[in-house]
């Protein structure tokens, strides 16, 4: 696959559906960065990126879409497919969380909470989709959603981003992979994940995806249990960290006192490896962070 | 007063000290407008910049420095101070709140909490100020107040500014000032004041600046009983347009689900003008909205 044609022709296609997300320079470790607020993307996270650029370029059957999330990547989808006009059904894991719960039942779709984690969601999608016709939007392991997620660096870059090294948080693995295909080459890209669920880390290790225990602050964003394939085939070589849920939480705190940045725990979880040493740049390097994620719960205006 | 040259000058004066603010498209309203981020300021607000300029250009006693401040400006005063090692003493109302409160606290300064408005915590910052020597940095009617608020839209004009009409929420003055002092003859800027605090409505009706009396939910950001005197001077023949709590509290919800910026009621005065109808474009009229303030109560996260 020729990802940066890929990544070129999804910013066309979702051009005036995705919103250009702004960067901003900060000091928030203790020396300049820059920040791209992708967590200010609709339905507050880049995952609307990769479900528009999907139903956009596919041919939705009649029974619509459906998706399995941890809760941002089903309001994305459930966004795009109420834009776009089509029915949407949302499987989401009770850890979502009401905001994110919220944020889904807004847009009119056909919301089910299940037990237990991401994996529990995915799964109930699939039959979902076997039986009804739908069309699955995958939350990280698919084509679309990764070169749809790649079009957040696409922008980057063409609003001047200067950093040799990009950093960028990691559940799934979908906005990673976007980043690896279009930055690779050009740009280091570090993927950070939480200590207590990293998928990516561990397959890095394993050599191979494996299964692995997903908990902690971030796990309704960040928790898959096994990284996505397009992902794991585009990260070999790449430079892996892990940071604490307290990294997180400082990290989270940080964004808000400094910039009135608000974002839930993922989309602070990149800047903690740069706050905590988990990633310390080399002398004259210069670094960038991809906030995320902004769908913190509770909700402190929603309601 | 050149103020093209005093605001440029500023602009050099504090780079470095003051952060450079994100722009961004929104929809919003409807159709497509313009906004910057400046609630993205240090400590949550314009404000930081005219304290730095007004330090940075003037002789600072032993003393130290004295402001009188609904919250935001005694916040970016006492910060100022702090980053350039100067003593600060700051006056606010009671009405500033936890959050505002919290924020000077935590950057050292002799904080004194004085009953009723923010007139009060003025007499006393004057008061203070003639006892013991301090340099006074007023809130908003102070040539280097303005020249510092002035530099935010030299920087949007830097960062592209495209609009015709740039909507400003308007307290005691200091930042339209500081708009009107830039963008004059070029772009039309249109004040924006909540029904319950409109000291510049109130003196364009009047002829002169008048004492008018202040309440509502944005009261602690934009209360000021009259207003300032180079405001005035400035505003002659301007749109003054003004908005409900309801319509203000209405665009702080708005800002949240659509972008997650989360801002105080101040914050979002300027685009409820749009959403509410208070102030309508013209056909083709291509209009900017700056968010000016995010220290909202309570604090989401500071603690």
């Amino acid at each position: 696959m020729n990802w940066k044609n890929e990544i070129s022709a999804a910013a066309d296609r979702i051009a005036g559906y995705a919103q250009v997300t702004p960067v901003m320079e900060s000091r928030v470790p203790g020396y300049p960065i820059e920040l791209k607020l992708e967590h200010m993307q609709h339905t507050g996270s880049f995952k609307a990126r990769g479900a528009f650029n999907t139903l956009l370029s596919m041919d939705v059957p009649e029974a619509g879409v459906v998706a399995a999330s941890g809760g941002n990547h089903g309001a994305a989808a459930a966004y795009a497919a109420q834009t776009l006009g089509y029915p949407a059904k949302i499987f989401v894991p009770e850890l979502a969380g009401p905001s994110k719960i919220a944020l889904i039942e807004q847009t009119g779709a056909d919301l089910s909470v299940v037990s237990g984690e991401y994996a529990n969601a995915l799964t109930a999608a699939q039959d979902h989709a076997t039986q009804t016709g739908a069309m699955q939007i995958h939350a990280y392991d698919a084509p679309g959603t990764v070169a749809g997620q790649g079009t957040c660096f696409a922008e980057w870059e063409a609003q001047g981003l200067q950093a040799d090294t990009v950093l960028v948080a990691v559940g799934g693995g979908g906005l990673i992979a976007g980043a690896l295909a279009w930055l690779q080459g050009a740009r280091k890209v570090v993927a950070v994940e939480p200590e207590t669920s990293c998928a990516l880390n561990a397959a890095l290790q394993a050599g191979e995806p494996v299964d692995v225990p997903v908990s902690g602050i971030a796990a309704n964003a960040l928790g898959a249990r096994r990284i996505g394939s397009i992902c794991f085939g585009l990260a070999q070589g790449m430079t892996s960290v892990l940071v604490s849920d307290a990294a997180i939480a400082d990290a989270q705190k940080r964004l808000w006192q400094a910039h009135r940045i608000l974002v839930e725990p993922a989309g602070a979880a990149a800047l903690a490896a740069l706050i905590s040493g988990a990633y310390k740049p080399a002398p004259g390097e210069k670094v960038a962070v991809l906030v995320c994620g902004g769908n913190i719960s509770p909700d402190p205006l929603m309601g």
